[in-house]
């Protein structure tokens, strides 16, 4: 890696040689790919980086100004208060790319995220102030927005190619380094997966107060992995599901319930630690500190929802759609008692409904951390909107997730609305130091 | 349509006989098509009405708190300084609709947007305070979320079924009354348009500063429309690329470049009469004080665009790409010099600039008010991103928009960069009286 100079953000100074956050170049590598051969020489300039403007302070965790830094040790974007929208995209590195060149896409991606969640233009001269004969490093509409809370998580799957083809190829030599947790999901009940939705080398997760921050952060990591890895699914969110701090107010998903009442909060660091922390003394070792990233596309069926009567609507959840109450009673946040019973003896919260299969006591214990985004991708050929819950947890092991799922798929009153059509597991490294990159001790 | 009793917002008041805004409910066909018969005969009961939250405000459009009336002379979500999302959705009336029913469909879509708009759920009784017998009336999923400036704009389409069939059936008895220009926009050189994503009987733009309510928005009237009217298609845009009022910065599109600078603005009352709304001496007489909405989805090869050099950038758009000021010198809001030649007496803005074939002074003195989203829909089977400009204009008289697009079309040099592949064309009505619905003088 070629090492930049120090730049100066443009919102605090205009003097190139004013001291400010020192951040680094792409590669020389990333360099050619993007611009030709005619920049990696030339000298520096002043780098085109984003104003942080200081917007006016939203409440919670809507905020204009929200700066998360990228290197650290554990990756932010995890319990990082969930931000507003969502883009979310997975790889598959590129046919011939080698283990030198997979190690340089993930330097250039840990620099370039860097200076983006930092509110930086990505490479030297970024997007507007040349050279001329040379397309911009950096695509530009992002210029002028604040950081607006950015996080970019980066996570590995288990195929279709990464850690060994499906002939058995080991390309980048670590086949022997995959988690034995990293592989296929089960199949669950009900499951009607799309492929083209599912499954990829390496996954990015964008997180932003603004959805165009989010998008200018992965259209740019895309165009920077251009000939080593390509884009093999995507998705937008427009609307955070879940709160992940308990400074942040419970949203609604498309069913117009609360959701993540129960979801576990930074300010819970045991639960942190014992829940969503790949330990050192689990395997492998090079993913300590990190997590495991499932990520399903649950398309629900709104248009039959809607003509359910509320009390049906209540009873399926279980708790009350105004405040989000246990039907058991309460507040939002009173613990569901399950063995009360109202009327005939029968329990007040169903056995089928989704917040006592979901529940930590019906799972032996297990929590996720969910931080899942509503999404409508327009419509279908009928006339329904093509809507879901994006759903994405965080867990120390899969098999948190699948205990979960599986007591779910079987039961939970809520299938009938719902349908699974996408699911992805990868393996979310510890945070990047500075001097090194994401994803760096898989390959020590 | 049945009057509802006066009902309070949640959160000025918790007190169901306080004084506050009174809204109406849906009609009796309304209520029945939604709840079934159990719901119409029942008493009031404390409407289930949104939060509007006092949020801090943000810079300019970007307001939490900011409410746009419904009612009034012109539509709102036109001259309205653009909120930063977009929720499009274009309708077909069903098969065996009557003219009736179509005018109630009109009436129910007239309370809800009047209710929404205002912050309110819709219906008597909302989303979630019951009859725990009948489905709620509202969604739900914009409880507590703000206003976030939404605004409701319907339209008429062309087609292809509603001022007359292509078979030539009058439905709806308004065969006579289609205004001359509300017809099939010519086909432009370059066009590539999806009928799936073309035309259409009635259009409802939802525009919020909150992609949530937005949604909501778009939702709820589309579920109110069930039986007489389905969603052909629709569009979400996550970030406006046009200022529509002074107060507001100017955005920027995916290319990077800042777009809109020269748009009409609401600052400009004589330039908005002249060039926006229908006025009383143009036929026909019913859409006096509407205008015509084009949309257009445009279709960006981003990735081939962010490998051309920034001189070709900034030759394509006649402008550069940070300020945003036109090559002829100046900042953004100089008036670009057309004539002003370079080295070797070549114009400094070419011919084929965006910025000049797209300029009033080379259309006549032509001008469009633009209200345009940026999207992405993910990405296509090469890994490219699905994205671009989802165009909206509104302007008097259709040609207008065809006088331009026409010069755009044949010699503008963004043509190597984008694709049309979607186009519709609506007459939008005036403003909606108070006790009267949205296009009610269609019918009179």
């Amino acid at each position: 890696m070629t090492r930049a100079a120090p730049r100066a953000k443009r919102a605090e100074s205009t003097d190139p040689s004013a001291p400010s956050t020192p951040t680094r170049g792409l590669s020389r590598r990333g360099l050619l790919g993007l611009a030709g051969a005619s920049v990696a020489g030339i000298g520096l300039g002043v780098a085109g980086d984003r104003v942080a403007l200081a917007a006016a302070a939203m409440p919670g965790a809507a905020s204009a100004s929200a700066v998360y830094p990228f290197y650290g040790s554990h990756q932010a974007g995890i319990v990082t208060p969930a931000q507003d929208r969502l883009h979310f995209a997975v790889f598959d590195v590129s046919v011939g790319t080698t283990r030198a060149e997979l190690i340089e896409l993930l330097q250039d991606w840990t620099i370039a995220a860097a200076a983006l969640t930092a509110g930086h233009d990505i490479g030297e001269y970024g997007a507007v102030s040349g050279p001329y004969d040379a397309p911009p490093e950096d695509t530009g509409e992002a210029q002028g927005l604040p950081t607006a809370g950015l996080t970019i998580t980066f996570g590995f799957g288990f195929g279709p190619t990464l850690f060994e083809t499906a002939d058995g190829v080991d390309r980048f030599g670590i086949a022997g380094r995959r988690p034995a947790e990293l592989a296929a999901l089960p199949h669950f009940p009900g499951d009607d997966l799309d492929v083209g939705r599912s499954d990829g080398d390496v996954c990015i997760q964008a997180c932003s107060n603004d959805p165009q921050v989010a998008v200018h952060a992965i259209r740019n990591l895309s165009r920077i992995a251009f000939g080593r890895a390509a884009l093999r699914w995507s998705q937008l969110g427009f609307g955070r599901t879940s709160s992940t701090s308990t400074s942040q107010s419970t949203p609604r998903n498309l069913f117009g319930f609360k959701d993540g009442t129960a979801n576990i909060k930074a300010e819970e660091p045991n639960v942190v630690t014992d829940q969503v922390w790949v330990s050192a003394d689990d395997e492998p070792a090079w993913l300590a500190g990190g997590s495991y990233l499932v990520a399903r596309r649950i398309r629900m069926t709104i248009e039959t929802w809607d003509r359910s009567i509320l009390r049906e609507q209540e009873a399926v959840f279980g708790r009350t759609k105004g405040a989000g109450a246990p039907l058991s009673g309460g507040t939002e946040f009173t613990e569901p008692d399950f063995t009360l019973a109202g009327r005939e003896d029968q329990p007040l919260i169903g056995a089928a409904a989704h917040v006592r299969l979901a529940h930590p006591t019906q799972n032996k214990g297990t929590k996720l951390l969910r931080r899942g985004y509503n999404f409508v991708d327009g419509n279908d050929d009928l006339g329904r909107l093509e809507a879901g819950l994006f759903f994405i947890s965080f867990q120390r092991s899969p098999a948190q997730f699948t205990s979960v799922q599986l007591n779910l798929a079987k039961h939970d009153a809520l299938n009938e609305y719902i349908r699974h059509v996408g699911s992805a597991l990868f393996a979310v490294p510890a945070g990047a130091r500075e001097n090194s990159f994401v994803g760096a001790p898989l390959f020590a």
